[in-house]
Formats: structure tokens, C-alpha cells, sequence
């Protein structure tokens, strides 16, 4: 008998039971007639991931469980769930409840039961599962579940073993499940029900992480990843599963669907997409099979296909989820909005999309045309609203105060109308307005709170500048190979940039030349270097101490936050942490 | 001989490694004059409290425990700093050092060593520290600390024996020292730094958590607390003792200074201001002496009082720590732009406060006089900008676009109209603006993003409707008892809440009265009630939901934050926390 395992890669949105309960019987329901004895979901597959403060709420915790442990599917599933706490004033466990049938049982809410509890609980970067969570002290096995018998992990349970996480644990659950192979117990595969978000080049690890515990555990390791978007976290999906030799297969990114494991044979595993109405598909739906000498690391054109498809993913998913069907930006003629203008049209259709170029006295003609172009290459919405009326219109008020006071009073004040405009349409027409701001200007506070940074959703918020040009050239080669009109303009894409807010303003008579600006603030953001370490590495002293100032000087900016001075128990702010994109109505 | 110690009740600014040792050398040297033998900070002191993610940067922690280790003092100071971690892949811990000459000996770096690391660990509400230390197991003991023993406890180690954390610890620390007070390690007395946060009535929690852990441990009990504001966090100073047989001592609230204790006589007990010239001081400077039978919960009038002086040290402190001095908001003639102009002139004197009243159409006169009553009272500076012309201006632009669609459009754009020239006010000046909404509209979604949000710091957005009116009152009493003209007018006090940004608007027309609604919110934020239980109470269901619905569709405004999606290992946002008002220069 084949023995099957069908690793159930759902997109489910935070808080919404329901929902995620009908995600999951539909993918089990393929992986079932696809001939799979047992399915196993991602994380907190039923409450969606991460639930953040929801998990705060008793009752939501016991309704999530309720609701995963009576799944109505025809062969048992493994189930991403919260879990009662097992005692009184602990907090709830980050576990796995099996679902459905047992052999000749029919399914029912009758049998089921917690499996496993997860071990280690990250507490760093975007993880605060120490805040919701009790960690538990044992691996979780499943016996019998249909004719397997399954050791059971939970994401970072997976990873101090392999050495990846930033502190270690006083604990590894691999290498105790490991022990228990040695003392006798017999385990057929390891599963590891995972959330494990992206970010550029991040499978490698997880390939590593896999290859380690299949290798320790001498069985074959099956991790299945939450794919899709919640608020700015992006899970790319890639489930995987590794054999102990090294051997490796890889489910497609960005596309909700199953993938069905032969333990026994690499070469039968296969993928089934979705087949929900609204179910995430983006990029290809081919299966990766890496040989043992292959880590998988991506080449850099590669990187930046999937970046894109990452940040459609993002702003797509985002909107599903809170309701959003129609966006509306301002366009420039610049980079920054033309890239996003392209991720807005691939993330919810083209006619979906308003763009508004709002030209001022300081905005070229050719700005105009660009933005004009790219509206029109995309099949955008377009209009154009002149300023320069307005804005003189302010100076007639509060010339003399203005002109008395720091310039950038000024030049702030274009972008705020620019905000205030795109905010109006929003608001009149039902619509989202995104921000098209890049991490390397926003890093450096080098934009306007409450003008350019107005908006919903920041779908460019995490590139520098530098990657914003490489995906321009992607938006454009991908429309090319469609044989339509590359929606970026040669001129957008070779201009110098400027935000146009003074009388030939650029902006390298503020910044450094972004190549620079770029590898500056990737030394210090994302590889933790300090400014002597940056200027070691060939930079300018000086230089690297104005970038990483003007970079804390930003705090501000980056939060968009007022503190209020907490007088209450509960204060919103940083001891109020709520999911923006979820269903909020899973109580009625 | 005497046995004094001196809580040392600092008012540090989170990551100013330098000022802060400055402002505990100052103090340390007052308790040395007046004849303290040993003096104890609050937790991190050094670094102040929360230090946030500069805990991830190594180079911080051990600069912070060098310059903790080295403070230049001629007692024993046990002084509250992270510690370099013990071991490799571990985090730092939550720890004392001692600095200061011990007996004899000079004053140095020399004979420095750690004396206690932090073993329960809030991850809770505002709190993160598993994210930043790793727990220790011992209890802290500082032997022959000048003729003491003493134990030796931070913060949230003193919490579980009282039972007031909402999960439980596996471990207690004072159980523990208790028991080896059995074994027969004598102390004369334990020492609890921290860093408590404030909210209204919190004392009483922390004066039952001292008397406990006096009565299980059989020596007095002594808590120094940081105060001041950080951010949204503020502390509240109140730094006290506590004797086996319940006898409490209490240092002045919103203070720097010294709570002298004598551990064998609270007559003996007194408190010494801090002399650094911009230090806190915010209202009365007399110790509170409780009998065993007064368990500190303070009166309705008294918590009043006690919240007005929270929020002027909030925005006091978020200023002076940020480098800012003066502030510009929008008067409208309501109470609550009236009573954030109260709070913003208490704390940064009212001549460096500029008020500007923005009348619309829909603006009464009677707004502009209670707006301009209000400046002239507190002697603000005072401006007007009539705002009808840029409305019509806009209209002109983009009048079939309002017309046609929502009409909150319509209302925003006005509100933001507003934001604009009050940030365009701070731009030229360099002033910062303060938004002016409180939490109850704040929760309901009944605000403008952009426009009356915009701003740098919130006074009053912890504040429920009716504590605004409350404060008020207090404000006017305090101008009364100087001798001076009440500045919130009777109009501003009693007319119907207000948008003005439509004919014959009234909050009530979209919000229940706000004595309901204050009750229904208070049941669940505070009070984590849902809709059944607040319904039980007596309030009508469906009105309910409503209110709790419009809560959660608010999300996004209280956060007022653009998800990006995240693309690389270090995005802003979740993964990034960082305090705003800090001196980040402690590199340099």
C-alpha cells in the first residue's frame, strides 16, 4: 500500500474560523480522492497565522479548537490549532488536534484529540509566541493515524537543531524525538506543521533545516508551510518534504493547493492546486526536485521574479481579506509609483485601480506623460488633478508663515494635498489608496507623514530603491512576453529621481546616490553592522554616520505612530496588538 | 547605627547611557549627604525602561553595564543594567550590578560585579522581555553591602507570590529567598528594582505585592521605581516600603528624588528632591505614610488628580526626551482640544504653545470665542485661519468627485484640511503638533486619519470621553485656586459633543451617548468583557455589538500604520520595535 501524506498548504485569514475550516476540508477533500491516507495542515492553520491578541480571548481559543478538532474530512488530519490551557492561569498551547476519521471510525467530533503541543516558541523579530503560549516539554507523535505512525513538530521545534535560530533553547525536539527512535520507537515520517513567513532567499534555510531533521531522524521530514498574506507578514508557501540522503521536493509558492507526499518514492509526489473560487495562484505550479548536493539557494534573477510575485501576493491578499476590491494611488511619472501602479494591476485586475497624477509648478511635462503611459500600458483608471491652484490657495492663507519659517514646511505641503487629494477619492469611491513610498527614502525621512506616506497598504515599503528598478524591468519583461506595452517608460526608468517639490529638486542633493545609499542601509538593517564595521567595508566614514542619523531620526516617520500616554489597563499601542486584515466576526 | 538605604526613584531617557549615569550620580550623592549607607536604583536604570530593540545590539548591553558598573558614587549603589550575556547564543539578562566603593576600598570599576539577574520575565501587555533576556533561576543576594545583607529582586520576580500576574511562573522568587531565609541566611532586609508602569490605581496592586512579599520573607520589603514618561509608557515614581507587619511608606509620584529609608523606624523615613535642574516635579512632594489596614486605593477625585499630573508628565517628559520645546495644536472651541491645550501648557509652559482656531462653514461663533478663551486664559499664543476658502478651493477641484461619492469624504477632507495647516505650522517653526482626540472616539473609528490624528503625541488618546470632562474640571480648580481665569468656559463644558464638519452635526448622531458608551468600551478593553457579559449588565445587545464592531473595524485607524509587506530579514513594522523618544547617540 502506498503510503501517502497530503500536506494541506492553505492561505487562511486570521481569525475567520469558518472560512479556514472550509479552506481545509476542501484541500483535504482533494488530497483524500488523490488517494492520501492522512493530511496534515500549516500552523495555526484554523485561526489563521499570526492570531496576535485574538489568542487573548478565551473563548476564541476554544472555538478555534472546537472548530478544527470537528473538521468534517474522510481520513485524519493533523490540525494547526490553538489548544486549551492544560491548567489553570497557563496560557493556551500552539498545537495540533487530529481531525476525522481513525480506521473504520466514522469522523466525528468524538475522537479527536491533541497530538502534539509545540516546544520552542519564538520570541524574536515578528514572533511573540512566549506572550500568547506555554511551551510544552514532550515531541508529539501520532500513532497509528491511519496505517503511519507519525513523530509531530511545530515549526521552530524544527529549527534548533540545525542551528538557525538566533538564541538557542534549553531543548531540541528533533533530537529527542531522535532518542526515542533509538530507544525503539518506530516512526514511519516526521511531519512539521509550519508558518514560517518569507523573505528573500529564506528557503534555503528552511531546505537546510529539513535535510538536518531528516537526517538525524533517519526518516523522511514533511514541513508544511502557511502560503498567502497577513498584514505585512508573507508566507510563500514552498512545502517541502526531505529524505534522510539529501533528497529534496518542493511545492510551488504564492499558490494555495496540496502536496501530496509518496514517503516512499520522491518521484510520485505531485502537486494539486486549490480549487476554492477565490484560492491564491500566482507565478508557476511546477514541483522542484533538488538532488542531495543542490541547496537551493536562488540566483539573484530568480530573487527578484519571486520578490514580485511576493509583493502581488501581499497587497492581493491584503485586500481579499479585509474586503478591499478597488485601490487608488497617485502617479508621478516616477519609479516608486509606477511599480507599484503594476503591483496594484496584478493584484487586483487593472480596471480595479484609479491612478492620479496631480502635477504641480515644480512637475515636468515628461512626468505627466510618464504617469499618462504607465496608467495606460496597465489599463488603469486615470486622471489628472492640477495643484498648483490649490496650493496657491494655502499660500494665500499661510504665505507669510510659510515663508518666514523652514522650507520643508513647503515642500511637505505639496505632498500633503497630493494626500489629501488621493485620501478624498478613497474615501468618496469606497476605495483603498496605497502609499508608493521605498524602504531607502523612508529609512532616511526622506517623505512626508500624512503626504506621500498616506495610505492603506505600503506595497513597496520593504524594497530599496535599488530592487524597486529591478522589478520595474520584471513588470515590463513579463509584459513584453504577454506582447503588451511595457508599462514602465524608458524615460521613468532612466530619470534621475526627484520628488519635484522644489524648483529642480533631486534627490542626491539630499541622499547619496542610491547604488550606495542601498548597501549602507542593508550593512546596518539587515545584517546588524555598526557604522565602523559599514566604513570597514570601503564607505566613507562621515557618510555612513549621516545615513545611520538621519535612519534613527526616522523613527517617527517608519512607526506613523502618536504615543498616547497610557493612563488605562488597556491602552491601544504596543500592549494592544491586533491583526488589521481578519474577520473580526468570528464570535457572532 | 542607622541603617538607610536610598531608593534611588530615577526619570532616565531610554538609551542615554551617559545622562542617565549623570542623573544617578546626582542622586546617589544626595543619599550619601543625608547619611544613606547602600542606595538602589530602578530597573535599568542605566538604560532606562523600555530600552527596546537597542537591547539586540550587543555593543549597547556591554557599554550599558560598563557604565553601570563604573558610576562614579561614594556608596554602594546596587544599579539596574542589562548583563552581557553568560554564555554563548544566550540573550542578556534583565540584571543588578554593583557599583561604588565597598567599605573601604575606592570608588571604581574594580570591585564591580553583578548581583542579581531577573528571573520572571513579563511577555505580556507592554511588556516583551523574553524577547530580550534570558531568565536566571537563583535569587539575587548583594552580602556585606556596607553593614547589610540584602535580597536582592527586579520587578516582576516580587509579582508572583502575590498572584497578580495573569499567568502563572514556574518558579518564586521570593518563596525562595524565604526558604533560604529558613536555611538560615539571614537579610536584613530585600530590595525590588523596578520599572512599573502606571495606570490609574495601579499603587494599591504594587502596595499588596510589597506587603506580601515583607510578610512571607519577614524583613522589610523595598521597591525603587523608575518614573517619568517613555513613549506611550509612563511610571509613576511612588517608590516605596514595606514592614512585615504592614506598615507602608510612599514616595511622592511624578518626582525624581531620593526615598530615604530607615528600615528600622518609617518615622525616620524621607524624601529628598532631585537636584538636577531639569528634573520632574510635578505636583506634591510628601511621603504617604499607610497603616496596616489601608490598602492605598485612592478616591474618584484623587485618581483625577492623579491622571492629570500622568498626562502632563507624559507629554512633558516625550518632549524634553525628544528634544522638543514647544507644541502647536488645533483649538476648537471643544473640551477636548481645550483640555490637550490645559495638558500641552503644564507641560512645556503655556508661551511655548501656539493655538490656532481653523473655523468652516459649519464652525458656530461661539467655537472660535471658546477657543480663543481658552488661549487667552492659559496664555497661549493665539492664530486664526479661516479654512472655508481652501475648502471651496478643493470643492472646485474636485467637487463632482464628492458629490457623487461617500459623504464622509467630504467631512475628512475638511479634518484634514486642519492637519495640514497645523503641520505645516510645525514644519516652518519646528514645533511639534499634538493630536487632540480621545479614546472613546478614538475606539469608535469617529476620527479622521491624517487630519484631526494627525500630530506627534496623543495627551489625551488614553482618555475616555468622560475623564476628559473630568479633567477639565481639574484644570479649571487648579486656575481657580492661582487666582486665575478658568480656561475651559462653561459653553466649551456643557454644549453637545461636536465634529462641526456638517449642518447641525452632534456626535450623537452617529455615537450613543457617551456616558453608555465610556461603560460599554471600559467593559471591554479594560475589562475584557464580551458582548454577552457587557449586555448582562443591562446594556441593550444589539447596541452592543455595535459599539464593539465599530471597535474592531477601527483597527486600523488606532494603529495608524501601512503594512509592508516583508520582503527582507530586518522590514519596520512588527518585527522592529524601537523607542522614539531616545537619545540615540549613545554610540558617539
Amino acid at each position: 500500500m502506498r503510503r501517502m501524506i497530503g500536506l494541506l498548504q492553505v492561505d487562511p485569514t486570521v481569525g475567520d474560523l469558518n472560512g479556514n475550516a472550509k479552506r481545509l476540508e476542501g484541500l483535504a477533500s482533494l488530497a483524500t480522492t488523490r488517494g492520501a491516507s492522512v493530511a496534515v495542515t500549516t500552523e495555526l492553520a484554523i485561526s489563521g497565522y499570526p492570531p496576535r491578541d485574538l489568542l487573548l480571548q478565551e473563548e476564541f481559543v476554544s472555538l478555534a479548537q472546537n472548530k478544527a478538532s470537528s473538521l468534517r474530512v474522510d481520513i485524519p488530519v493533523l490540525v494547526g490549532s490553538p489548544v486549551v490551557p492544560q491548567a489553570k492561569r497557563q496560557l493556551p498551547s500552539n498545537g495540533v488536534v487530529r481531525a476525522g476519521s481513525s480506521g473504520s471510525h466514522p469522523s466525528g467530533e468524538g475522537n479527536s484529540h491533541v497530538v502534539a503541543r509545540k516546544q520552542l516558541l519564538p520570541t524574536y523579530d515578528v514572533f511573540d509566541e512566549a506572550r500568547y503560549f506555554q511551551p510544552d516539554n514532550r515531541s508529539g507523535i501520532a500513532r497509528t493515524i491511519a496505517n503511519l505512525n507519525l513523530g509531530v513538530t511545530v515549526c521552530e521545534d524544527a529549527w534548533q537543531s540545525a542551528g538557525l535560530t538566533p538564541s538557542a533553547y534549553a531543548a531540541d525536539p528533533i533530537e529527542h524525538l531522535a532518542e526515542w527512535g533509538r530507544q525503539g520507537v518506530l516512526l514511519d515520517a516526521t511531519v512539521n506543521l509550519s508558518a514560517s513567513p518569507y523573505h528573500a532567499d529564506k528557503l534555503s534555510s528552511r531546505i537546510h533545516v529539513c535535510r538536518t531533521a531528516a537526517a538525524i531522524l533517519d526518516h523522511p521530514f514533511l514541513l508544511a508551510n502557511q502560503v498567502g498574506g497577513n498584514d505585512d507578514l508573507l508566507f510563500d508557501g514552498n512545502s517541502l518534504v526531505a529524505w534522510p540522503d539529501g533528497r529534496v521536493v518542493i511545492a510551488p509558492s504564492w499558490q494555495e493547493g496540496v502536496l501530496m507526499v509518496d514517503i516512499d518514492d520522491a518521484s510520485k509526489c505531485h502537486w494539486i492546486p486549490s480549487d476554492a473560487p477565490d484560492a491564491l495562484r500566482i507565478g508557476d505550479d511546477v514541483l522542484r526536485h533538488l538532488s542531495p548536493d543542490d541547496d537551493g539557494h536562488e540566483q539573484d534573477k530568480e530573487v527578484l521574479e519571486d520578490l514580485t510575485d511576493a509583493v502581488v501576493t501581499g497587497l492581493s491578499d491584503y485586500c481579499r481579506k479585509s474586503g478591499i476590491d478597488s485601490i487608488v494611488l497617485g502617479l508621478s511619472g516616477g519609479i516608486d509609483s509606477a511599480v507599484a501602479a503594476c503591483i496594484a494591476a496584478a493584484a487586483v485586475g487593472p480596471s480595479n485601480v484609479t491612478g492620479i497624477a496631480m502635477p504641480s509648478r515644480h512637475s515636468s511635462q515628461h512626468s505627466i506623460d510618464d504617469a499618462r503611459h504607465t496608467a495606460e500600458a496597465l489599463g488603469l483608471v486615470f486622471d489628472t488633478i492640477e495643484i498648483d491652484a490649490l496650493h496657491g490657495s494655502v499660500e494665500a492663507s499661510i504665505g507669510g508663515m510659510l515663508q518666514a519659517g523652514h522650507p520643508v514646511a513647503s515642500e511637505n505641503l505639496q505632498a500633503r494635498l497630493r494626500g489629501l487629494l488621493v485620501m478624498a477619492h478613497a474615501n468618496a469611491q469606497g476605495r483603498m489608496a496605497i502609499a508608493t513610498g521605498n524602504k531607502s527614502e523612508i529609512a532616511q525621512g526622506y517623505c512626508t507623514l500624512y503626504g506621500d506616506m498616506a495610505g492603506g497598504y505600503s506595497p513597496i515599503g520593504d524594497l530599496y530603491k535599488m530592487q524597486v528598478y529591478g522589478m520595474a524591468d520584471v513588470f515590463n519583461a513579463r509584459a513584453e512576453q504577454l506582447g503588451n506595452t511595457p508599462p514602465i517608460n524608458v524615460s521613468t526608468r532612466s530619470k534621475a529621481p526627484s520628488a519635484e517639490l522644489a524648483p529642480d529638486q533631486k534627490d542626491e542633493d539630499s541622499l547619496p546616490p542610491y547604488p550606495v545609499l542601498d548597501a549602507i542601509l542593508h550593512c546596518h538593517i539587515e545584517e546588524g553592522l555598526d557604522a565602523q564595521d559599514i566604513a570597514d567595508k570601503g564607505f566613507e566614514h562621515t557618510l555612513v554616520v549621516e545615513v545611520l542619523t538621519r535612519l534613527e531620526r526616522s523613527e517617527h516617520k517608519r512607526w506613523q505612530m502618536s504615543p498616547a500616554p497610557r493612563v488605562s489597563n488597556r491602552a491601544f499601542g504596543q500592549g494592544w496588538r491586533r491583526p488589521l486584515a481578519s474577520r473580526h466576526d468570528w464570535r457572532y
